[in-house]
């Protein structure tokens, strides 16, 4: 059995991979810590009472290691680049699921985070985990950047007809709509039940964090330098990303070679569903698959995606990273 | 005009006050205030927007008087009995919203509020706003204690059977479901929508500070000593309150005879619908109104009724009191 | 009182239409119809309980003409081109809220419909009814075309920038997301609660009806041929629309002189209105507005506009083509 | 491996049963049938593509026998009645989810269901497959009833207490709240999104079909003549089941005497937790937990108690009885 330590466990992306990780037969989770918070697990989050009999810790990296073989990093960004360090020198595995190794470039990170990163050493040789695109290069890692639930879905829709030449790098229009468990467990005024339902909105117009990480990371898969305008969207429902994306085609092109270029491209990955069909959220909800299709009008191509964002675009993806990390099959623990 | 102050315009009780003021003919909106925010109204609420130039201001009792002849006082307990004795010395009239008139005993308050009452001398003269069962005490008053939400739907369920004297009096149990909007505008873990939404809970159960003024009013209004079972729950909408209501008859009793009796009691309020089918919250939302019926069950009796917690439950019924104290038709700016 | 008739009584945009009409003070409803269904208005919508007291009727144009002087046409389209020829020829004022008489070209019609056009002499001359656009066209008019509700949203977005030659009048991207009111009273799958709810979807990608229409109405506008790309979304709310709309500026612009060309476009047009901040669906819920802003990212402008898709979208602005038609104040009974 | 058809495979129970199924080590579903639709499975339930390889089949007894080992029936009542016969007789294992096999007296199933049982030989003999109280009666068997989901909540709250002889048999009020997926995924007017979104309603006042199924199972569990008052109520989310059950101590009785009572009761079985904490929804949703707690209040006892409805109060219960039946551990393809 791996031991397996979760930091930062009282959000929802430490509860959803607690779920998974409980359910995966080569784990034993053996800490959850938090730096503000204690009492029993089942108490802070009721769904995993009598499941998992463990309190919240404030736990150092000497004590995690004790306790630990692999650390899933659920910290806010800033917190995350202060504590792994320690934990790799201490020969921790770590699965950072923060966006603190996402960029290659220390000075990108500081204009959009606000904040000067402390470990840029790391940053450029840290692997992005997408297994879809890397997955060759995240097998015995010891720190692997686990990517943002926006940039997941844009990335995979895009990636393979980039990588096939079929549309122009520049000009890519993303309009992403989204769940409201992706702004986290914090209570906030916008996030308030009586704020969000019944409502939608637009956000971070032109300025949200996700959109170097997209850039960054489809400029490297297909060697040439993209450049994505992105605007989310706040949707009154707990799950799902929905990404519309609007793209010029270097040359004429149907909706079947799209498809099919799409199809082919991720053949053999088991999490990616290429369809015909019109993706929906609510098909991909609580599971680790991305749906996505494509289609063209008026000569534009539209490629329409969809994840979870808590499972595909957060810990279902840490969990594909950590098996990868591991040698353990990709999909442990991942069916459900 | 008559010139209308809001104290505590930041949540949703004043929001909801200022729209239906809007419409109302016979009304200027002179002043919001906030003690904590500042800005414009249109801003703080942005449905507001262009409807109304005003911005929080921070005003005294003597400010207030200058600027408004009826304040409606939408601050929570305690913060309102406090600003309610000079406002009323000021010479102003007071629609208070808060809990913290609607108790005759100053020991009851305490104990259910945790605080003691430091204007212990208006408790018992205090008119209670239900205009339903007490319009002719209404017209003249300086202050009325406007209900509470769960409160106005079990009282208005149950005045008229107790009344007639075809229930008991005690054994009542009142499983009332409401909206999320009746937890105020305050961020809290609890109503976040990521913990609210596609969740149901009780809360408060054989606690919840309604139970007493429930008891207190319906004992006074059917001249016998009323005790209920009072159990909450949070349903994922915005907005009402469904209550059902179990009693016993005092001897055996058919549908027909309750609904009749109800509808007696209620004849010529325009804001009482009784009705044949079930009612719910959709119907009424949006509305001052408060549809009712009743049932028998295996010789026990059903009342089910529902309103709108922020209108009829709170600043609709708020104005009924407001145009009853000045002498405006009951119903002026409130049908929508 | 101007006595008014509603075809079609059992859908929500005559639900809305009810309850807008009845606080118009110059409006007496004196008939609504169903070819399907009887019963009394309040059974079938029972937030009308009590408060209208007609029963749904089959009445002939012949009848309609005894009982009204306007009649408000809430049919599909088809039945609507039956039906408002006689009631035009019966001397009544028809305000009709179907397709049927948007759309200049019949060939278009057919097109877009299925279904070819049985009225075409009228399409030419029948005013399109989006007042803040041709507000000086309606008064007087027999028949005016009541827009859609996606179509008006898109329109009164895009109009301002394309009449000041601020944006091209192709390559627009509108990315439209709706609420579920949007598709009517009638059971579907997609449109029940388990579907809906916690979902999202695109749907009629490329080939929604709306497009021809706001094609149309911008190209007479704005005088040049406009051509979009819509794609509509499914959300899970009541209503509300939310336009995302991405655009090529004519030469560079900043956000500053977009958002004073829109609000100089609309100076002292009352149901728009023009904001700095990003509009949210739930500011103009139950209301007659539509707010609008603009922002540039990366070289593109974006629109960002909002309206209830039932009202603004559909009901409200029926009521002020109403008003416009029969002389009344442009906003008698819509301020809410 | 055992062979698994799935009979009526269009609906929300057969989608989650297919879900549960697909995790279980032991099973391959060969068929899942459908007498009205054909397609792929995977075009019917979208968030199964690519999953299952089947497509819907209209199969007879003998094709049945050929392709599986067990049967899961998830057809309405009647029809079940109609299939199971022949499924037995050509030795077929079944577990019935419909409600044809849940009551012992056909003459109580024809007063509540409208339809002579045309099976009545089997009634008695039928085991209901509620593992928590039967477990050792379903090994072996070839036909279990799968319970009903509001059944289920009521009786697994209800029967620790009864057994305990701590509460009364009769004067039971059970007031239960259910998400919208229990109706089904036939259209109808009252489950539209639009319909039930943002309302709460009662249903089947004194007259819900599960009043004589709890009844019944109470009465045989306890030894006594139980009677119960059953409101159920609509409310707007996808899933769960929230039971506030009200009852009369024989004597005086403390929160602590009742959960721990309840605890006891359950004690070893995996899927009942009994918690000091209010439940909620959320918690158990997409889990076959159910979570119970006790208050004692002014006297009387209320119990707590929520589920899943399509899991532990349908698919995930009849995975439950297959495990069960078949020899498997009761939990296997059930941790979710």
């Amino acid at each position: 059995m791996t031991r397996v330590a979760i930091l930062g466990g009282t959000g929802y992306t430490a509860l959803e991979l607690i779920r998974i990780l409980l359910r995966h037969p080569q784990v034993q989770i053996t800490a959850v810590t938090s730096r503000s918070e204690t009492g029993h697990v089942g108490e802070v989050h009721p769904s995993l009472y009598g499941r998992l009999d463990l309190g919240l810790e404030n736990l150092s990296p000497a004590q995690l290691k004790e306790r630990a073989d692999v650390v899933f990093g659920c910290l806010p960004h800033v917190a995350s680049m202060e504590i792994v360090p320690p934990l790799l020198e201490a020969g921790l595995k770590v699965v950072d699921l923060s966006a603190d190794y996402r960029l290659d470039d220390a000075a990108v990170y500081e204009k959009w985070y606000g904040h000067a990163h402390s470990d840029t050493g790391r940053l450029k040789s840290t692997v992005y985990g997408l297994p879809e695109l890397f997955a060759d290069q995240i097998p015995g890692q010891q720190l692997i950047a686990n990517p943002g639930c926006y940039t997941s879905t844009s990335i995979l829709a895009l990636a393979p007809l980039l990588a096939g030449k079929l549309i122009e790098p520049t000009g890519i229009i993303i309009d992403a709509k989204s769940g409201v468990s992706g702004a986290g467990r914090s209570p906030k005024l916008n996030t308030l039940f009586s704020e969000a339902n019944e409502s939608l909105t637009a956000y971070s117009v032109g300025s949200h964090r996700h959109t170097p990480e997209i850039e960054q990371v489809l400029s490297t898969a297909s060697g040439q330098k993209v450049e994505v305008i992105f605007t989310p969207h706040l949707i009154p429902m707990d799950r799902g990303i929905f990404a519309t994306i609007y793209a010029t085609p270097t040359k004429p092109v149907d909706q079947k070679t799209l498809i099919e270029s799409i199809r082919s491209f991720y053949a053999g990955k088991k999490f990616i569903r290429v369809t015909d069909q019109i993706p929906n959220t609510k098909s991909v909800s609580g599971t680790n698959y991305c749906d996505i299709t494509a289609r063209v009008v008026r000569g534009k191509v539209l490629v329409l995606a969809v994840l979870d964002n808590l499972i595909k675009g957060a810990s279902g993806v840490a969990v594909q990273n950590f098996n990868l990390m591991c040698g353990f099959p990709e999909e442990t623990g991942l069916i459900a």
